[in-house]
């Protein structure tokens, strides 16, 4: 536990153009967080973190999130080896989200199925119209999540 | 009201591994979307779709949005003339996540504080500790939403 104090939300004005960290966390204590590797830009993953979670990011320097299947919180690599550490924390207008700025260790990946991003598929068009076809944007695999996870749980949910 | 329909999720292996498109929307019809400019890979806001609103921005090649506090569909830039032109969509591993891909027009901004970005703050960091501070990373504001949104109500809540 660490003794960072958020402050108390008390205008909708020093919320949006004030200079103190007064993250909004929703009716299940969560914020959500969108994670980007700090040297390409590349988005990697889009997660929630409660307040400890937050805490410890912030304390740490590695993102901590809040799994909401496991209903606790989740040091990122903590399992995999696949950690992130933080470089810098953007938080939006209304702050009710925010950014975690990360680098990747080892075999920079952060998918739990095996890719660098979790955003590895885009849709594509046909003849300029949408439908529901996906296609790869990562070519192959950077881990075999087996060998990694072995025989946990995997954490996508129908 | 256009005639995509969304695939049923049947197995994780398709969710994961697949190329159909089958978002997840929770328990509120909701999915989480995040904006970024296609042409800079500048995240400018976090939103959520529903259906019906990821099916306007398929069909339309505007983004949409659900707007949570006014509980409707928003299209983006439609008392702004904000509009953000999609170029391209991408979602996550466990398909409950989206990244709008988008160009802006006129003013090249997008926040409705009056910045391009939402995400125009950081945390700084003391002797290498992080507090409750922030810092601005954009230097001044691109409009002025008194001119562009009059005395429309503020979507910030605290």
């Amino acid at each position: 536990m660490t003794d960072i104090a958020f402050k108390k939300r008390v205008s909708v004005e020093e919320v949006e153009e004030g200079v103190t960290f007064q993250p909004k966390f929703d009716s299940n204590g969560l914020i959500p967080v969108i994670t980007i590797e700090f040297e390409t830009n590349e988005v990697l993953m889009h997660g929630y973190s409660n307040e400890e979670a937050l805490r410890l990011t912030m304390s740490t320097k590695k993102a901590h999130y809040f799994s909401r299947s496991r209903r606790r919180i989740w040091k990122k690599g903590e399992k995999s080896g696949l950690f992130q550490n933080l470089k810098e924390i953007k938080i939006d207008d209304d702050q009710d989200c925010l950014i975690y700025y990360v680098n990747l260790e080892g075999k920079k990946a952060s998918c739990h199925v095996g890719y660098k991003s979790c955003f590895y598929r885009k849709l594509i068009s046909k003849n300029g119209k949408y439908d529901v076809d996906l296609e790869f944007t990562e070519n192959e695999k950077i881990f075999d999540p087996k060998k990694v996870y072995g025989n946990l749980p995997n954490p996508t949910k129908l």
